[in-house]
């Protein structure tokens, strides 16, 4: 059982050419979860890569991925000694994600012998995972959150019940479902899996869309829940940002993640 | 005199095809800055999406960028009703940049009347500008140093006289010659352009290529000096990353950015 796997996976077709559906079930309100999209995106390209980690990846959104088949044209740009650059478009009726990626071959978390070390930041203080709120249950849940297991900070986790924190913030475990291991691809669904940091905020913003999405993995995560930390730190002129950090069970910061969305001018309806 | 516009100039030859020059001197040990190189491919791709400003911009950087002519192919991916999306790459005798951005009409700083405003930041504390250590002086200065004017915290410049402060930062004050204003395309320029901030770390890494550089850019600047702050936190597995935020003479966010770059194995030689 890969369920992670089978969700994400691509069918080459022709040279840079590849297949893909996006799965009924990883949406929000409809829409296919960004972080789902770009790890599929991100098989392709490592695909066309050769080689299997991404190690920055860029991820600009079009237009909403529903449910159904999509089409991935993949170019590589440069094929280098220790990386390769590759751009892709994810369509359907109409183009869906525009990425950008450098992949490697990234060591596991905590496996180099670092001359050249810096830890500025450590991961969330959290409770454990059993102590925190888990988002896959109840029916008003979008269906995304019971394609992976999250554990709300129970701090963080007040907007569900009309009560933000009054941080932009939003701090919680990660893993896949049926002990499937997280490896780089999976990590590109993380960065963007949690409730938006501005849903903890005391703003008029609802769902903002993401204009944008990077991710530097920075390491292979050794087996085990992820403790993620997302915040908010500018709402300005109609965009805000949010910045992500992924550590792994080892203690091993082996995510970052920056994305930019836009406030909506007028909040959005559930219809 | 608008000598940034000059050196970033684009000629359109065709539809999505631009020919560009990567002027002499704009270079640190013969290699263009990569804050320029971007500038340049900004301005093919914001032609390309016919809006004038970038408002998240990412860029791979492939090969470095020697001076000589260049061409641009642009791509554009989605025109849309408030934002158009365009893939761009630069080539010289072999790819140099790979870029992905998506362009819009961004306001002037403080411009907006946010309904939704979050600023959690400030700008970083810096003496005045004649208090501040010139970047432009000195033969042994790199030839990009004397193209831009930086204002260096003496707090942070003691790298330059081997006594790096300690801390991964560099801070201090950007703008352009001759009184050029500061558009959006040169915040792409400023957020590449101080020295190092691995310069300061008691680390043994020198020049830190650059794999990848995102850039938001939050509002167009207000005249006069941008006070800037480039802080790294994360150096592990090969890779570091440099946080930057670049805020106007009123005090106002104008532009985000991170970058990842490589720890070199061994230390590069100046020949």
């Amino acid at each position: 059982m890969a369920p992670f796997a089978d969700a994400t996976a691509v069918c080459r077709t022709a040279p840079g050419f590849f297949e893909a559906e996006i799965k009924p079930g990883w949406d929000i309100l409809g829409n296919a979860n960004g972080g789902y999209l770009i790890a599929t995106a991100g098989r392709a390209m490592a695909a066309t890569a050769q080689r299997p980690d991404p190690v920055s990846m860029t991820a600009h959104y079009l237009s909403p991925g529903r449910a159904g088949p999509v089409g991935l044209e993949t170019t590589l740009v440069k094929a280098g000694s220790r990386f390769s650059s590759v751009s892709a478009t994810m369509s359907s009726t109409k183009p869906v994600v525009a990425a950008l990626g450098t992949f490697g071959e990234l060591g596991r978390s905590g496996s180099g012998d670092d001359e050249a070390r810096l830890v500025d930041g450590r991961p969330p203080e959290l409770p454990e995972p059993e102590a925190c709120l888990p988002l896959d249950r109840g029916d008003e849940q979008p269906s995304f959150m019971k394609q992976v297991e999250m554990r709300l900070h129970p701090d963080d986790a007040g907007f569900a019940f009309g009560k933000p924190s009054g941080s932009a913030r939003m701090r919680g475990w990660f893993r896949l479902r049926d002990a499937e291991p997280i490896d780089t691809i999976a990590l590109l669904c993380a960065v963007d899996a949690f409730p938006p940091t501005i849903f903890n905020a005391n703003l008029p913003v609802g769902w903002a869309p993401t204009v944008e999405l990077t991710a530097h993995i920075r390491a292979r995560p050794e087996p085990g829940w992820l403790a993620c930390a997302f915040t908010s730190r500018f709402v300005t002129g109609g965009f805000l940002e949010a910045d992500g950090e992924l550590w792994d069970s080892t203690g091993e910061l082996v995510a970052q993640s920056r994305q930019l969305a836009l406030v909506p001018r007028e909040a959005p309806t559930d219809g």
